[in-house]
């Protein structure tokens, strides 16, 4: 059984409830909650596990990624690629938003670039929307002096999102502004410049949670919380300028 | 509760049988068996609609569009753009794939334009390999002689592996080959040309599969079947040439 919240806490909740209600034998949870309190008390009914997103403050099962190393390995990325004006597009509060928003910082920091607050933009973001607020988010980025040369978004729907106002602006991805997201989503490779992106293996997160399920559902008594961490991998393409000498083909 | 087949006839069986036992009040299925065998089973135990796909041979509710005048509308606006050697991309046997086949060549008819059988190239297409499999077809088309000016594929995932095809073949979007899909899925402006596509306002077809269900689930007695059509929208975009005047943004 899937169900979708749209990234609206109120209606996660509402499916959550209606998913006990026909008494499921565990839950895969891709929340959206701003805190883990609903979840914990499902956590107590049935075994659940945390996809992507989780809580500092409850430990249960986790099925995602390091977002810490996410925002390091891109800034580090753009950073290698000679860019130091980077700006980071990000959402309000979600785990990864935040994590990826601190590896970018820290990346910064162990390089000693200093870049002014303004180059940091966070808005509320859904996955669904997440091209029109990246493209808002960077018209802002567009107006600050002196405007960034690069900029990390934490998702690729925002990078797309990014990309589309750079273009619209008349400027050139990557000479003028180099652009990367992370998530390595689907036709990243087809986009107006091939995206560069953090892979986080969406197969390899599915297949660890298909198995913990399978763990949990067969365990009688509750196991010690898990947490498996898919390690995020960079894929260069050109909107960092990064495989523009080994294209063949013709734009 | 939603489910994927991933376009897997056995999986879609199995998910559906699933699904009855958890005593749904209503189905609505995009359905990818040949035959309309096992759903006019489920059809006679509770409401069933069929969204996008559907089966001459079985009369139930349906909401979709006419594939007929998608494949008729792409068709014609690359004739109305100069094209003449339009070739098409399909799938086997899905009811969109048939419709949108026989729309394209009712509009060559119509035009008194002919052209050989090797311009039509279907294959097993899912969803979610659609781009792979666009890619390989594009890459026989390429091969035919005269080489086509124009390509119809019958869903955008097929038309974004045409297009990557195209340009790794070091040859220009529309100059050498135009293109248009169907679909208008998200992205497909800002996809390396953005695509020209026929919109099945998928927001639409959502809110009246939504309200049919109300409606069928809230009578006692079976109604008589219902058909709900959208009406497809053509979307002209850089990859058919249509809008190459009007762009002020730089690639």
């Amino acid at each position: 059984m899937i169900s979708s919240s749209e990234d609206d806490p109120r209606l996660e909740q509402e499916e959550l409830l209606r998913m006990m209600r026909h008494r499921v034998d565990a839950l895969v949870v891709a929340s959206c909650q701003e805190t883990s309190k609903h979840l914990r008390k499902i956590g107590g009914e049935v075994p659940l596990i945390l996809l992507d997103r989780r809580y500092e403050d409850f430990e249960t099962n986790f099925v995602g990624t390091n977002d810490l190393l996410v925002g390091q390995m891109a800034t580090e990325h753009l950073i290698d690629r000679g860019f130091r004006r980077i700006a980071y597009i990000g959402g309000k509060k979600a785990s990864t938003s935040l994590g990826r928003l601190e590896g970018y910082r820290q990346a910064l920091r162990h390089h000693e670039i200093s870049v002014p607050e303004s180059y940091i933009v966070r808005r509320r973001h859904s996955d669904e929307s997440g091209d029109t607020t990246g493209c808002q988010a960077m018209q802002k980025l567009l107006r600050v002096k002196p405007r960034p040369d690069a900029v990390f978004c934490f998702n690729d729907p925002a990078a797309v999102g990014a990309m589309n106002a750079i273009l619209a602006a008349g400027l050139r991805i990557p000479e003028d502004i180099a652009l990367i997201g992370a998530g390595n989503i689907r036709y990243a490779e087809s986009f107006r410049v091939p995206l560069s992106s953090i892979d986080v293996s969406c197969n390899a997160l599915g297949e660890y949670v298909g198995n913990l399920v399978i763990q949990l559902t067969a365990r009688k008594k509750p196991a010690r919380p898990k947490a498996i961490m898919v390690q995020p991998r960079l894929i260069a393409r050109d909107s960092t300028g990064a495989k523009m000498e080994q294209r063949s083909g013709v734009v």
